[in-house]
């Protein structure tokens, strides 16, 4: 490689960061010395709030409906929720590297507009009427870059025609976008690091990655530097960094809501394609976002998207089976899965599980195992489908700036210097994802047979990864968030703790059940994942986003309620 | 090839045939006599209720619905009816060589026991008890081939577990099935021969084709042997015969009703894989079928049937959007496709069309003109697609067996010698199928600009094929039927009129628009096709079931009560 290509990106980067930290008031600027060392401070997610006035602590502990509400009943105004969510947004960043396009002074003025047109109409902009937002660098946004942790695909700043209809109907509703949030490169990695920004650490202990791709988004969430935001999911990328910032997720099945106008590794990829999902501190926020873009029927302008409206019934019914005070009238039924049998969690997640067990079993909700075929043999076909030729792409991208690839990259594509392959494998690979699906459909069903009340299961609770936040470079094992993507099954995460070096002990003698395992347990140390979030996934069948949605509330519900005997 | 090879597949093929020939009671084969020379008699549509009984003829007239009613009141038994459409099935295959199977014995002995059933209980045994039916060869029976057109796949028939959701739910309906129906060697061509059952003739033409790949449902179907029959469609193969025997058929989109327990030519296509749909001398006994089979639920026991019951409420609000007797309140529009501008229809394909639009405004209808994204293109890509990997599948399966591939595959699959394209340009072509499915979908709401009532358009109308039913190797242009495949829209045919020698003349000077325009002008000849029947498609947007249903009946309705000028 020639110096003057490494010259080359090194200079689009350095000036990529300094327009980055330029778009920062700088009023807003942290000294170095007003950052914390990790070794003094690891947990910035309630120090950050010591920069921010009483009224912004205020704005930014809201969720959506509030925010919208105290707008419209001139509580306050657009430009005070703008400049709240802003200012602790670039607190945010200093703390955890989390942004890749910073839109305040923009935000700021839509935010003026927005205000100045409800007072002189008194009525809102539309339903979303100056709420600020944030996005995975994904999405296109007129003048902005979408990168991608590519150094090659920055400046290249798109035009409105390359939006896609989420960030169309976000400006129709009223929403003001205040950032673009930052992914790995490559975007198919569970952490958050490129070339560029650098690496997305996690607000709990940043020591520890804030996983990925959607890494950056769950950073800025979990900080409340925006009131909610959108990823997308591919095998994991909002599940992940959601339950590693202490954040519900939410992934829809493949054509319930658009997922038009992103960034696109893998063009044309024809299966097991990444879908669009919104991510939050709060259910609320998630429930009202999502019900939104349902109600925006984007099946008018997406051919990928099924005319299929909001299912109220579907989110009310699954709500009336949610056991309250001991009334349980055909309370929904759980299975619950510890291990996956190739890889066993650590135990911070063991934990969790069983204390979801126990917070369901406690309200009457019927909780039984769940043993299916095997997640990881299809986890590894799922990455064959996408690795059929995103090692060709990916590397074609990396190349084209000269930057080095990130270390991560080399193990997942280890071997993907080979030839994309022919047809005729691919559709092996793709007749064996049908095979599985339609062997956990059969599993699903049996269940019922196995279940007290001879109901059929309703959701399954499972851990989004062997392990809470890992430190950079450590994410290996992908099957427990892949699987529900190769079943294209509707997924949402839960928080449900956060690890405890006084309980989470390493257990003083553990058999490794695989190599993979050995790794992985190699990995736990209780001190190292000390004070880390740890959620589980809720996972329904295909085209359930009411019901699913629903039972992430009893699982809350439950987790809330429950009282350790 | 060795000689001993050779004679083993023409001693399987002379085993099948005598035993197919066996499975005809004696009193049911024709003499050679008895069967004239397609010189003498083209069309026996009428010829051959001559062989049948009073009683014969009425039941084998009958619609579905007919039939079920006239057993539950007891007015004609199971074995009556069975007796009756198994007669017909067995002359109509000594007239075209319809059938790939006969289960005529085990059909009778269902009747009596179901018979027996209703005589006891005073109940059906489900709602199609007593019902004939037929099926592609395509499906998966218990003790029956599916040998699909292949020498190599005769001699293995399937156990009960090989049966996929419709023939199960037949079963447990109370449906009869009585014989399954040929197809051509691969599936995959608008004609049925192979080296097996031979051609399928038309039954209005014998010198023509049955058209294909479920032609030998349509020459069944047409001749009155069934009361239903059942084919798949990947582009064209249930709407091709259909339209070329005078037929209502119908082409799901994906993922509607199930399609599972069938013989697959290429097994893992990811994309673009074909449907299940039924096939009906009379649109009532379709709509009753589409209807009992959607309320099957397979989305049950199916991972890939989407969970969306029949909406009574779509298909009652487009049938009220019908015009009745001058009343039109909100009426439908619809767009009619005269060419793709590559090969332009024949003179009785025209005249329909004509005859269509004519119906459709005389009846109160706003009708437009239709010029959308190139189809022939599209048509290109789709066997691309296909193509991909069937090279090499369908080459192995005739392989197999020593026998010689039909002339036809040799001109499909041309050039289909080279190995199985490289996943990055398969993933080529997915992206450009995707970006035409949008291209697509935005012309066809782009259109509403263009209606004088300033409505969607709610159907188009457009050709199956650009020719009626042609003489057998000469079918060469899919991409009328291939498109709204590779668009996965719901689609219908309406059988409409048939060629006349007398007013569907060669035009005096004819300036070919294409080479292919060229090839198909050139097949046109006024006797040939004379007497041939000319069906159009209806098409909607994704799964529009119930709305196209109704809209075939709105054109179906338009062309009963049209009155010429």
């Amino acid at each position: 490689m020639s110096t003057a290509i490494v010259e080359n990106w090194r200079q689009t980067v350095n000036t990529k960061r300094a327009s980055l930290l330029n778009l920062i008031p700088r009023e807003w600027r942290l000294r170095d010395t007003e950052i914390p060392l990790v070794s003094r401070l690891k947990d910035v997610t309630t120090f950050i709030t010591r920069f921010l006035s009483p009224l912004e602590k205020q704005i930014t502990s809201a969720t959506v409906p509030i925010v919208l509400e105290n707008i419209q009943s001139f509580n306050w105004s657009a430009v005070e929720v703008t400049q709240a969510f802003c200012h602790r947004a670039a607190l945010a960043h200093q703390l955890t590297n989390c942004l890749s396009e910073i839109c305040f002074a923009e935000a700021a003025l839509r935010a003026e507009e927005l205000d100045a047109l409800l007072r002189t109409t008194a009525r809102p902009f539309g339903p979303l009427h100056g709420l600020p937002i944030s996005l995975k660098d994904r999405f296109h946004v007129r003048d902005l870059d979408s990168s991608c942790g590519y150094v090659s695909w920055l400046n290249n700043p798109k035009s409105e025609t390359d939006e896609g209809a989420l960030v169309k109907d976000l400006k129709k509703a009223g929403a003001i976008l205040i950032a673009k949030t930052n992914v790995p490169m490559s975007m198919l990695i569970g952490e958050t690091t490129n070339n560029i920004v650098g690496s997305t650490t996690n607000p709990y202990n940043r020591n520890l990655s804030a996983g990925g791709a959607s890494g950056g988004e769950a950073a800025l969430l979990a900080l409340r530097g925006s009131s909610i935001g959108w990823g997308t999911d591919i095998a994991g990328s909002i599940r992940i960094p959601c339950a590693f910032n202490n954040l519900y997720g939410f992934r829809p099945s493949f054509g319930r809501i658009s997922a038009t106008g992103l960034a696109d590794n893998l063009p044309g990829l024809p299966t097991a394609a990444s879908v669009v999902g919104p991510m939050s501190t709060d259910l609320e926020s998630l429930v009202h976002l999502m019900r939104w873009f349902v109600d925006c029927k984007t099946w008018q302008d997406d051919c990928k998207v099924i005319d299929m409206p909001w299912r109220d019934n579907i989110f009310l019914d699954t709500r009336n089976r949610i056991c309250q005070d001991g009334q349980c009238n055909g309370s929904l039924v759980f299975a619950i899965m510890r291990t996956d049998r190739e890889v066993n969690p650590h135990p911070p997640l063991l934990r969790a599980l069983s204390l979801v067990t126990s917070a369901l079993t406690q309200r009457g909700y019927e909780v039984v195992e769940w043993d299916p075929p095997s997640h990881s043999l299809a986890a590894n076909v799922l990455f064959q489908i996408l690795g059929s030729t995103a090692g060709q792409s990916v590397r074609s991208a990396v190349e084209a700036s000269g930057e080095p690839p990130i270390p991560q990259l080399l193990e997942l594509f280890n071997g993907s210097n080979s030839e994309p392959l022919p047809t005729s494998e691919f559709w092996k690979l793709c007749e064996w994802r049908e095979r599985f699906q339609q062997q956990y459909h059969d599993y699903w069903k049996s269940m019922r047979g196995h279940t007290a009340s001879k109901r059929m299961v309703d959701g399954v609770i499972l851990p989004v990864a062997p392990h809470a936040a890992p430190p950079e470079a450590c994410f290996k094992y992908y099957a427990y968030s892949a699987v529900p993507s190769l079943l294209d099954y509707t997924t949402g995460t839960v928080p449900v703790t956060f690890a405890d070096r006084f309980i989470d002990h390493e257990p003083y003698q553990y058999t490794p059940i695989s190599d993979k395992d050995r790794t992985n347990w190699r990995l736990y140390d209780k001190d190292l994942f000390d004070g880390c979030p740890v959620g589980v996934q809720v996972m329904g069948q295909r085209y359930q986003e009411e019901k699913v949605l629903a039972m992430m509330s009893a699982v809350r519900d439950a987790l809330q309620q429950y009282q350790p005997l």
